[in-house]
């Protein structure tokens, strides 16, 4: 069989059935006749591709299956083994890395029916949710009850908190808070051959045997179907504030960074990074004015904590820091509707640049904190020689960098099209002299799979191979992800 | 071949050659002459248990090798692979599962030699250790820098940091700051075939390919040797205050908890438990006096912070919590020698029981907070079958309860040994029904092995199995541990 497989390859002799009418009766006779979806093309098309633009990453799926509970999924499984189909497990789409996209087509398998919350345990401070649930209904569930769900990625409001768990999402407060792994204490699996199993528990230590709790975590669907989840809660932080802090350059914004935690003693929940490119787009795009004439480089820092008092104290500690530190200018806002206009910008960006040019690719960079001074020659060089826009910003509290190559509207696309790879292969090259990786927390995927071995040994790479087989001895769980082709 | 190994069991042929004159020669052109300790019974026994009581579980290695870098562990892993024969890491050999114990003798691996401290990057706020550094030392080298770094085993002044990422140690501080595994950011590590490899960096976020940084943390020194651990770091806590709580039952005290948390939005850094027997031995052991006539349960809270007005915010709001929820009274401590002395009851907790009977099997349950009141009625009714003590005592923040059978003195040994299996039983199917687990912080092991299958899913340790096997397909790195036998 042939197919035309990750970002436009043509992958040749993939060991995949494809999927018969006998099938399709079978997935019917599991999940029920409304919850398959064949042949019907238009609604193929809304499962053929996350968030990442660019056909080339996009590939139908040959049925659409929508299961209600883990013993379909568990029936789902054992039929694609039996019949050698694959399977790709679906949240919302707003993965960035083309994890949910069906690149050897067969079933894609939408998890977006199992979406209740399923248990608010106040006295244990837990939650055991569906992996359908938006990951922002969680707090807005629990909030009652003074509690909260510290993981934050940017599409809150869209994604879901199953995608969540098997991307290890990030987001724009883990220098506090840390990453989704950190929350989840539980999770009930089918695995790739059907077997339905219990990791974890409302417990939050745990050293019995191997940690396959937190190998599930970010294994991008490749391991394993999460059908309930158990997160750990936090106490709901009652107070807090925003800080908009222009610097003349990179190097002394990111040199205020350790200032804060190390003199200050303050861990901020957020601090957010814009270098001069990003932060002239977004105003332009907001049509606001500039927060100071000479900014190089912008921070937008977020203090919470138990009190008014507390918060008062860390945002002016970091303000005396910043000053000190040679801040253009410190603004302060600590009521919701100034909070959320100092935002804006920054969660316009994606936005912005996309005015600017749809055509782009977002990256997911990661450095040591202190090595993003250095990183920033690297990407002006890059630029200047491949004529290409590469506005960085994002979560500099943990050197996560959506660093994103943007095509100039004049460029031909032919050109993008020639040297994209090209300039890819040459800043994960960058980020890896200085000590980073290729992606914080959007994934590899089928995006960015061919490129995992400029960032892993060899042997790392074997390893997760046949951790892989161990799991799914005939890789029918979203097969083409992670491993390069 | 025969040897007597986990727990005293028979273990009727097993594949490993016993060490030969050649395999020293060998080991010693690896390490050095001075660095192979062979046929000295007497060092040996020093290698031969942690502390865990009981001649039962020790076990001799035939040889000793301290070796210094990466490579040459690197070449005992050649050599072992080539002659077959077994490697067990140890670092301090303050472990309580028995997870340093050469259960089929050979070669010891002991890493004492690999204990520098070989960076403190203040910038990137982490430190990178070899080792055989003792845990405490980190903090007393990165104090004067403001860090902080939050790993804190109870035999934090005596443990090695390897250890402590082997075992994935908990402590009395991981309500707020988690576990040890929270803080690993990047390995070096041998794996069980020879091949040195690196695992994460100094980067907060990860998600290239599958976490296997963190199936390393935990995984007993059953999958890799780490020769290289860097840690993240936190800002240095520059205030702190003590709580010392008496209730009069175990549900008020433990009802406390999640109050103090939900209510209070604070998350103290440590909130010990105490049941009735607990407190009684421990202050007859220290000849002090009840701090209420009238204790049936005590709590040992502890606040930390970046500010003594946040912190007296918080110990302020824990008292009137407690008051409220029927604390029988309240003591606060708040400068370093009356905090000292509060402490000392929870940390003499062992050796009072020692005094008492030093005949005993110390345990590590965890279960759900919410349901530690529902655990006293079970402790309750085993000690009266079985006649022995089980007080009761740990981190009650996480569940984790450090419950320990103790022999009483009168019984006859002949009755404890021929019942203790059976007790453990009792007490790990109990914890269970609880939504428990049998180890919070102090692993598996050899002491455990035999109970894993009490706990969990035939699926999920064939798994684990396999996994252990795509490592170390000749299992030779510490075999014997955490896998039944």
């Amino acid at each position: 069989m042939q197919s035309i497989g990750p970002a436009g390859q043509n992958i040749a002799e993939h060991p995949y059935r494809t999927i018969t009418p006998s099938i399709i009766a079978q997935l019917r006779a599991i999940v029920g006749e409304p919850y398959v979806i064949f042949g019907n093309t238009d609604a193929m098309l809304d499962y053929a591709h996350d968030e990442v633009a660019g056909a080339e990453h996009a590939h139908s799926p040959e049925a659409v299956v929508k299961p209600a509970t883990a013993a379909e999924i568990s029936a789902i499984m054992r039929l694609a083994n039996r019949e050698r189909v694959p399977v790709t497990p679906r949240g919302a789409g707003s993965g960035l890395s083309c994890g949910a996209v069906p690149v050897f087509g067969g079933i894609l398998l939408a998890l977006e029916r199992m979406n209740r919350i399923l248990e608010i345990d106040r006295e244990n401070m837990v939650v055991v949710v569906e992996p359908g649930v938006v990951t922002n209904d969680i707090n807005e569930a629990i909030r009652e009850y003074g509690l909260f769900y510290a993981g934050y990625p940017m599409s809150v409001e869209m994604c879901h908190i199953g995608g969540n768990v098997a991307e290890n999402a990030g987001g724009g407060r883990a220098i506090k808070y840390g990453v989704t792994g950190q929350y989840v204490l539980g999770l009930e699996v089918v695995l790739p051959t059907g077997e339905i199993v219990e990791l974890g528990g409302k417990r939050v230590k745990d050293v019995t045997g191997y940690d396959l709790l937190h190998l599930m975590v970010g294994s991008e669907g490749t391991l394993g179907i999460f059908t309930r989840i158990t997160l750990r809660l936090r106490p709901l932080p009652t107070a807090s504030a925003v800080l908009l802090i222009p610097f003349a350059d990179v190097s002394s914004a990111i040199g205020a960074v350790p200032q804060i935690m190390t003199q200050g003693h303050i861990i901020p929940t957020s601090v957010e990074f814009m270098d001069h490119l990003s932060v002239q787009t977004a105003y332009a795009y907001l049509e606001e004015r500039l927060p100071h004439p000479e900014i190089g480089a912008m921070l937008l820092v977020e203090v919470d904590g138990t009190s008014q008092d507390q918060v008062e104290a860390e945002y002016n500690g970091i303000v005396d820091l910043c000053v000190e530190m040679g801040a253009l200018d410190v603004y302060v806002g600590n009521t919701p509707s100034t909070e959320r206009r100092m935002w804006r910008p920054r969660q316009s960006m994606a936005e912005a640049f996309k005015a600017i040019c749809p055509v782009q690719s977002i990256e997911d960079i990661v450095v040591p904190l202190a090595q993003i001074p250095d990183l920033m020659p690297e990407l002006d060089r890059l630029s200047r020689q491949y004529e290409v826009l590469i506005p960085c910003y994002g979560h500099a509290g943990d050197g996560n960098l959506h660093a994103t190559v943007v095509k100039r509207p004049e460029t031909p696309m032919e050109k993008w099209e020639a040297e994209l790879a090209q300039i890819l292969e040459d800043l994960y090259r960058a980020v890896v002299r200085l000590g980073g990786t290729i992606s914080g927390e959007h994934g590899i995927g089928s995006k960015r799979a061919r490129y995992l071995p400029l960032v892993m040994d060899p042997t790392l790479i074997a390893l997760q191979r046949r951790i892989k087989r161990v799991f799914d001895p005939l890789n029918v769980l979203n097969p083409g992800k992670i491993f390069p082709p």
